[in-house]
């Protein structure tokens, strides 16, 4: 017959309230703590998480939507959310929904039904019809890298338009004047971000846009590629390109690589995310570096602040901006 | 007030039993599903899994439990085998144990209070001491990559020993006799084999193993960056290295970077995995791919197999041995 929380109590000498605290998360005396560990462990006793979620409402379980787990700024910050939450008692269950709405729809719809405690989102539907129904529930949401109209929630932003400009201002300080960007998907948010960086850096030196200098990719690997040729055919006076994110980072290297273009001398480039990357490349790339682990953190923080202190919904929601940095490598020419 | 399966029953005309066969995922007419479905649609039905989950005693939650999830191969596993997962209803509780053994059989005890249905590991353990408590549930666990003494369950691999020794002929077969190795730990199953294809071809090539030639890295980038430059520096006439996974292949390509050799001139260089990043090297890197498709797809099935049609445990257990291949690049010289 397996082991009750009364056993425990019993055992212990302790009350019902301290060992039902225990198992919540809250406040024990050091003192205490030990003892009720002692007796779990001699009465072999086992919680059962299952029924705890229906008694509780609370399946200490929360969900997470991301547009591709195979993508490294998503599986870096998914993996030190994951231990933050983790420590906490927290599980994750992570869908992937490969940039398609319908099939994010669908992740929260699962999510609904396992009754996640909170959802953790790096949105693909800009308009957020996807979240409306789960935030119904009064339950946390949390988005990571994208905001929302309409959807009054937590976010944790980078200042991407910043880091745009800071790239491209980087070019025009080494005399470029015909600079190319590869940029995300128009109606991603961080994209219309890093692409209002580029257009503010060229406008504050005076050079004009030229459209066909401008590429939206896909945010893929393959994406990249297309684009780096694309860029490369149409405007045979290029010096520089900007990447904007790190799948279309690896690609456009891809392109250059496959054309035999030689960088920095034929063609000066500055890509996104991924230090590691950058190194291997060769020559070494210079990079726009977000920070991911400060990303992860803020996003548990705030989830763990609504769902153990209870944050009120009618707070203030909360933007979190986190500032990138530019890794020089050897990447960018100096124009006479 | 919510709408009940009996409420369902009612709308439709039909049984109990065929409703609740519909929620379990058993067979039912594709008449009667387009009426359940319309029911459910008119009622806002929804199911509440964890209820569901107490009542049936199974969760239809899968816990994944690996050593990294910020390494290419176990991600583009996870992609793949949750999007098979995920249509058969199930979902996936990925927990990294971030190559830690008690971590990892944290992971499996935290697993076992979900009452997941089911376990899919690629151990970081060798004695898998953290699966026999899970194994006593007497549901399915399925290993990716890794064979473990003492637990009988199904496991997919590839034929590590053979892509090794496919890739050492390479080089011997191009003329060279130096050739180094950057291995995994020496307790992981894989890296054993991968080792022993090392000394295989060169036994059949009558090469004399040299020590120094012979590297255990750590299966992470700075493992590798650091082995490149211990081998470079140990071995000054070596002219060839073989890197075993694609961290360490990322490692190796910054060391050769920052120690200003020229591939494949100064050193011929095979990796493994990630064609992606094998073209954006310059020059292109000849690998070791992977099936990590298959492997996904094997994974899930199996799984799927255990928990929908009950393969019962008197069966013999399953090791599939899936194949890799080399994809050319041009960082292997041929020697005079």
């Amino acid at each position: 017959m397996a082991a009750t929380m009364k056993d425990i109590a019993r055992r212990t000498g302790l009350g019902l309230a301290t060992i039902s605290s225990y198992f919540n998360g809250g406040n024990v005396r050091e003192k205490n703590r030990i003892k009720i560990e002692e007796a779990i462990e001699e009465l072999h006793y086992e919680v059962n998480e299952v029924a705890r979620g229906l008694k509780t409402n609370a399946t200490k379980t929360i969900g997470v939507v991301i547009p591709e787990l195979n993508n490294t700024f998503c599986a870096e910050i998914i993996t030190g959310m994951e231990d933050v939450l983790r420590s906490h008692g927290y599980a994750t269950i992570v869908c992937d929904c490969r940039t398609d709405k319908k099939l994010e729809r669908e992740a929260i719809e699962f999510l609904i039904r396992r009754r996640v405690d909170g959802v953790i989102n790096m949105p693909v539907d800009e308009e957020g019809n996807h979240l409306k129904k789960f935030q119904k529930t009064g339950k946390p949401i949390v988005l990571i890298d994208r905001k929302i109209q309409g959807i009054s929630c937590d976010s944790v932003l980078v200042d991407n338009e910043k880091a745009a400009e800071d790239a491209v201002r980087q070019f025009i300080e080494r005399g470029h004047r015909y600079i190319g960007i590869i940029g995300g998907p128009k109606g991603i948010f961080t994209a219309q971000e890093r692409m209002a960086g580029y257009y503010r850096a060229l406008e504050k030196a005076g050079i004009p846009v030229r459209e066909s200098l401008i590429c939206h990719g896909d945010y893929t690997i393959q994406g990249g590629v297309r684009s780096l040729e694309e860029l490369v055919q149409k405007n045979p006076d290029m010096t520089a390109v900007f990447v904007t994110n790190y799948e279309m980072t690896m690609g456009a290297m891809i392109g250059v690589n496959e054309l035999g273009i030689q960088i920095p001398e034929q063609l000066s480039v500055i890509g996104f995310d991924n230090l590691q990357f950058a190194r291997a490349c060769n020559p070494k790339l210079t990079i726009v570096s977000q920070p991911t682990d400060g990303i992860a953190r803020e996003v548990a923080r705030i989830m763990l602040e609504h769902l153990e202190n209870g944050k009120k919904e009618s707070e203030e929601f909360f933007t979190e901006k986190l500032q990138t940095e530019i890794i020089e490598g050897k990447s960018v020419n100096t124009l006479k």
